[in-house]
């Protein structure tokens, strides 16, 4: 029985398959490379469990072609390929709608054209739109995406739901805000130390500093991840998957990054509360339903942050 | 000034497009024709504020060459054009995500390169998923629609929040469950005298008869969507709209048809509590956010459902 990866060439994917070929999995990953590097998947090119192949998914039928030709008895798929820039998907409504849209579509056709019985999904924190200062569960309502982003992984997930309702025989959605740890391919760090790397005397900040999230490190999310699905649950199983700490503010990590890479940097914040239109400045985002099974992250918000940094400074100097 | 009333010819289209032709406005229709007819329209064909495009606006390209050659000062498009056979879209993926999901993306597109600023959006209760006896609001969750036409309803409205972000000036989105009355397209009652006119002796019913529904005629949808807008609101407004009267159980319907076509006829219920696979047995529609506002429906259920039954009679007799 093999598993197939879909964006497992990128940030998350990576470790995600790192982790199933310890439990030698026999693991196909699906990537068009796009966000993500061929360089991340090397450490494994030897393994004969592990096959790549360079793919949209988000046509059809070269998926199709694939799954047919490379695949049997696939026992489940990782749906993890999506568009990771939310700000590009801002101004062009067609980059979500390929990359983070079509990519669920297919995987669900293809899903039950060869009867693959369970589906793990990397939903987002970016479903449930900007809630300002209340607790997000996932039983939450009103759900207002305020990116093309979220309204795609909101799609993505009211299929998988219908799909529950007939051929999809197990699904596991998990909605994540900030993970942080390499190989990074985005997000706040790798923004600010490769803007410190470029100039190590001023340090622009997008937004004003005050954005303020919770962060995990991607290794406690596919521990997460792996226990959840070590559990006896539904058809449908929804979770939001984070740590419970304080969150960090923008400016906290900025200030980090200058400590370990250039002391004297002065930083210039923005006026504005958000980084970019789409963001959301404060997440009050509760892992309650994941904690009452038992599962808790190795490390705190500040503590994913600090091994982040000092994973990314190695990965870019 | 002119409207785009992208699935004109439906059920719900046509009574808009009178009551905007009564308005004075310039209506332009875009309907493909399916679930709906040619005949629908025919009222209209003589009034010069009416143009008529048979078009499939699920083709973006079709729909962008249309709004160029066609459409003049646009001021607001109602988007009514969607799937509305929920049972055939359970079977093939492609139904819904080409005529519920590609024609909301198709409208977003065009909005925003022809900088239309007002967008009416004909949902569903379906996007609330099964909620049991739960209370329907606005600002409920979880949404797990049970249905692809659900999760594309669902989809449509995460892009117009979305785009509400960006490019999108207003933006109104109208929740309803069952709908009746004329030109019936579809439905329990079309679908119940069609029945009794094939076979005067045996009336087959889906499900077992405890359906439970609140029904609306079409003309308080209409009357309904045109309070809103006339009421200054927010960039994003969703409303659901029925009526807060006693639902109405399948049986009943079956019942009353009998007693106006076939009062001899016998019934023969099944033994399942829905309809068919993504139907909703029962459901508690909340709609106290418009009622707040000062709108009612004319008809309760029973009224809606009885002056609908006479209406439907009349069309296939």
């Amino acid at each position: 029985m093999s598993v197939i990866v879909s964006g497992g060439a990128g940030f998350i994917g990576v470790n995600l398959v790192r982790q199933l070929l310890n439990l030698n999995k026999k693991v196909i990953v699906f990537d068009n490379l796009t966000n993500s590097s061929i360089s991340h998947i090397n450490e494994f090119i030897s393994n004969d469990n592990f096959t790549f192949v360079n793919l949209d998914i988000s046509n059809f039928i070269d998926y199709d072609h694939a799954v047919k030709d490379l695949c049997n008895d696939v026992e489940s798929i990782w749906h993890l390929a999506a568009n990771s820039d939310i700000q590009s998907g801002i101004s062009d409504l067609d980059i979500d709608f390929r990359d983070t849209f079509m990519t669920t579509l297919n995987t669900l056709k293809i899903m039950k054209k060869y009867s693959i019985s369970t589906l793990s999904f990397a939903s987002s924190s970016a479903i449930y739109g900007d809630q300002g200062t209340n607790l997000i569960t996932e039983d939450m309502g009103p759900l207002l995406p305020i990116s093309n982003y979220g309204a795609m992984k909101l799609s993505s997930e009211a299929m998988i739901c219908s799909a529950c309702e007939s051929f999809l025989e197990k699904a596991y959605i998990y909605r994540f805000p900030n993970v942080v740890g390499v190989p990074a391919t985005h997000g706040v760090i790798l923004d600010l130390v490769r803007k410190i790397k470029k100039n190590p005397s001023l340090l622009h900040v997008l937004g004003n500093g005050t954005q303020e999230k919770p962060y995990l490190h991607v290794h406690d999310l596919i521990d997460a991840m792996f226990f959840v699905q070590n559990i006896k649950l539904k058809r449908l199983n929804i979770f939001n998957i984070a740590s419970n700490s304080l969150p960090i503010k923008v400016s906290r990590i900025a200030e980090e990054i200058l400590q370990k890479l250039a002391p004297n940097a002065k930083i210039k914040y923005e006026k504005k509360d958000r980084g970019w239109q789409g963001d959301i400045p404060k997440v009050n985002f509760s892992c309650e339903k994941i904690y009452s099974l038992g599962w808790r992250p190795r490390l705190n918000s500040s503590e994913a942050v600090s091994l982040a940094i000092d994973q990314v400074i190695q990965q870019e100097f």
